[in-house]
């Protein structure tokens, strides 16, 4: 019998590590797709990317499979064991559920709509990029309805994300943020914010500059590498191999920091991840809310502090030489912290910015409860940004249009950003109390006793706990935007 | 009936098209490794890549496929339908005959065998590299007696780089090349060759100029991408992402310009398959022979004349500035034709280069036929280079260890370097009787002439014939070391 068991679990492990490897093969092909591969390639790359998901969707829904889950779910198997067989069945069940039919032609739809997106949004032209989007939210709706067992069908593509979040639990955390942060914004609305006048970084320089502040919280380079892609990412392409990117051209210091530091803080969660899990689903954060804990706490709360830029100087310096003079720490920080009313999400401010986010999943939530139709999201949207954010978009490229999410048919994705904000909050506040004062520890260069608070309290958990049971663990208090209101306050009175 | 036929085909060129994305994304998992992945990463990535293999093999020999086939074996196809069949039931047969643990025995084999010679090369320990290689040359014996029906076992090894070559072909035309290339070298014995003072090149400059000279010669920068690596090689990753790769360090501009002239010529090939059979199997070349036949080509019959290096001038001192002050289109033409005997292969002349090759084949062979021992390989390697090429190794490391191909158990691939060499000076002749002149073309600069040459005669017939054939059809003349020896006394008088 006990052998029996353990013979299901290595068909077990092995299972899991098939899939591992294609999950690992697949982001290769997006890996290289943003940062070598031509225009001319994309449309085989495509291919090769559908083939590889199809394949991964072949091997989890394999009939043999259930089988051994079967098994390993009546065995009494140590805990850590029990938790990736029941990730693994999660998993498998949500692909039995969805024929392949239905992922295609969503696939399909979404392919459409980016591009058509792609197009209308320089043009400003909502009409044109409306019926593609139609689709993909008709298609994601019944993606839903395939999903939920009757429950709000929102919550099912929240799940894709942010496994075990609801709506019905995120609204209260929502009402609450936009009541605490939009009085942040208002106040600074017409006042002149902190900006540095450059110089802009590029190349070498920028890489090297980006190599230096992640390795000085502890990113190993020995183990994943660097490029440029114009959107910045980090991508697992091996225990070993974990990368990620910054932007071709930074338009000054602060964002070349503040994006290495967002990158670094995803890719040493995933450098940190339990090696002995390695190939099961417990080898992996348990949402993307929880990862986004760790690159906005390094971004947030290491990278914005006096401290951080005090000590970050020299290593600017040598990295990108006479670009750095006349720079000072207390310009870099008034720059990093200052506060101002803003359209576009990716340029906002931490306090304007959650407030983008608050809109978002307001939006989401009505489309996916028949609250607002696709054919009136723009004058809903304009209508809350005055409302939220004091600024009224003038054209819908600048309002509706401006993510790629929606048209991506990413739904549900959007609130992960913030609840990584809100974790992070309450992770510097843990790591401030437990080692006694986190910007102390900054300012003596400690960022290894900072990355072990990391290390300990989350990274080496894998997806033991699901995110919210991991971080209420880790923080001694459970979801609450508290402590996200008191860091902004307290940057507020930096800038 | 008919509609029968068309589905069957369909089918099959689904079928074809999935091995060739599969295909495609082992390259990609090859060239990654080579231009970013970090030595931490090997392990896995050797594990991601042993996945794919599998997945290829898997779907060569699915069970449903050879149904298929035979349908379409018995089907009045067109030609190149039926040519693209034929070559998909030989990959297919040659996968069936080969039983999983055998491939999984000689892979790891090789891998061991690489990690001894790796070790041993620079310590020059033969005796710590014998034990591992003696493995790869049993279990290659192994697979070659499983693949040949009873003939020589050589041969069953020579047809996976070039199918249709036999060891009794091969022999009548290294023994020629022997007697009329020995003596060529002999001459230039104990005289000082021509050697370019450098500059050394490394980074943006050298990518520029390998991106000016391929662009040159018509290799389309929109259908692939440039990168650095220790061996430089060209890899298909699709039919419109073809990319090439230089060492990060070349000693002089001759030595850039060579390379990228070389790899360009392989990608120029790859650029111009058939896109109308892409998918099939006979988009692709027939063999590395012809592959070999146009990197060669545009090396050494378009690349070493003074015609090309009085063009490229302007270019050249663009790209790298003032690293070309001082080198003129003389030194060039004569450091790239000069001749002197030489112990390592990749540093060898033209000339030498291919009395190189007629040894490792000679040696292949006795091993092969029983009639050498791994034991006694080195001292029939010192032997034969002091009567061939006149000197003899000090040290096994300059001898018969100096190659990665034998620890990597590739037997049968060297011939097809000199396939490619003796091919090339076939085809260099028949461009110049049929465009008026090949070197007038040169200098006029008129590459795409000599392109369309190349795209008519070889790149669009893909593998519609076997390699021979299709030589000869492009040459007007079968197979002989004619053009080559002639090729070779031209060269020697311009250095």
């Amino acid at each position: 019998m006990e052998s029996a068991v353990n013979g299901s679990w290595q068909a077990f492990a092995d299972w899991c590590a098939t899939i591992r490897d294609l999950t690992s093969v697949a982001n290769l092909l997006g890996w290289d797709r943003e940062t070598a591969l031509r225009p001319a390639g994309a449309d085989e790359r495509a291919r090769q990317a559908g083939l590889v998901s199809a394949l991964i969707h072949r091997e989890l829904t394999r009939p043999g499979a259930g089988e051994c889950l079967e098994r390993l779910r009546g065995a009494d198997l140590p805990p850590p064991r029990a938790r990736a067989v029941e990730l693994a069945v999660r998993d498998r069940d949500r692909a039995l559920r969805l024929p392949e039919d239905v992922v295609r032609g969503l696939t399909e739809a979404r392919s459409r709509s980016v591009s058509a997106w792609l197009a209308a949004r320089p043009a400003n032209d909502y009409a044109a990029f409306r019926e593609p989007f139609r689709e993909v939210v008709a298609r994601s709706r019944e993606v839903a309805g395939l999903l939920s067992d009757g429950g709000e069908p929102y919550d099912a593509l929240l799940h894709d994300y942010e496994p075990g979040a609801t709506a019905a639990a995120l609204e209260p955390l929502f009402t609450d943020l936009r009541a605490r942060l939009a009085p942040i914004v208002a106040e600074r609305a017409g006042r002149p914010a902190h900006r540095l006048p450059g110089p802009r970084l590029e190349g070498a320089p920028l890489l090297e500059l980006t190599r230096v502040v992640a390795r000085r919280i502890g990113y190993d380079t020995d183990r994943g590498s660097l490029a440029f892609t114009s959107h910045p990412f980090t991508s697992t392409l091996g225990i070993d191999d974990v990368r990620f990117s910054t932007r071709p051209s930074a338009r000054d210091p602060l964002e070349a920091v503040l994006i290495a530091m967002h990158e670094a803080g995803h890719a040493l969660y995933e450098q940190g991840l339990p090696r002995e899990h390695t190939g099961t689903p417990v080898h992996d954060a348990p949402s993307l809310g929880a990862h986004e804990s760790q690159s906005r706490f390094w971004e947030n709360h290491v990278g914005r502090t006096p401290e951080f830029w005090r000590g970050i100087m020299p290593a600017l310096r040598d990295a990108v030489g006479p670009a750095a003079d006349g720079l000072t720490p207390d310009d870099a920080v008034r720059a990093a912290n200052a506060v101002a009313p803003s359209l576009i999400r990716v340029d906002a401010d931490e306090a304007t910015y959650n407030l983008h986010i608050a809109l978002r999943f307001d939006l989401e939530l009505r489309l996916f409860r028949g609250l607002v139709d696709v054919d009136d999201l723009p004058e809903a949207w304009n209508e809350q940004m005055a409302e939220l954010i004091g600024v009224r978009p003038g054209t819908d490229a600048d309002g509706v249009m401006q993510d790629v999410h929606w048209p991506e048919g990413l739904f549900g994705y959007f609130p992960t950003y913030t609840l990584g904000s809100v974790y992070a909050a309450q992770l510097a506040e843990a790591a401030d109390a437990t080692l006694g004062g986190l910007r102390e520890r900054i300012a003596r260069g400690d960022f290894p006793a900072v990355l072990e608070f990391m290390r300990d309290r989350v990274h080496r958990h894998g997806s033991l706990l699901p995110t919210a049971q991991l971080m209420e663990r880790a923080t001694g208090v459970p979801l609450s935007a508290d402590a996200l209101v008191r860091h902004l306050h307290a940057g507020a009175s930096l800038a």
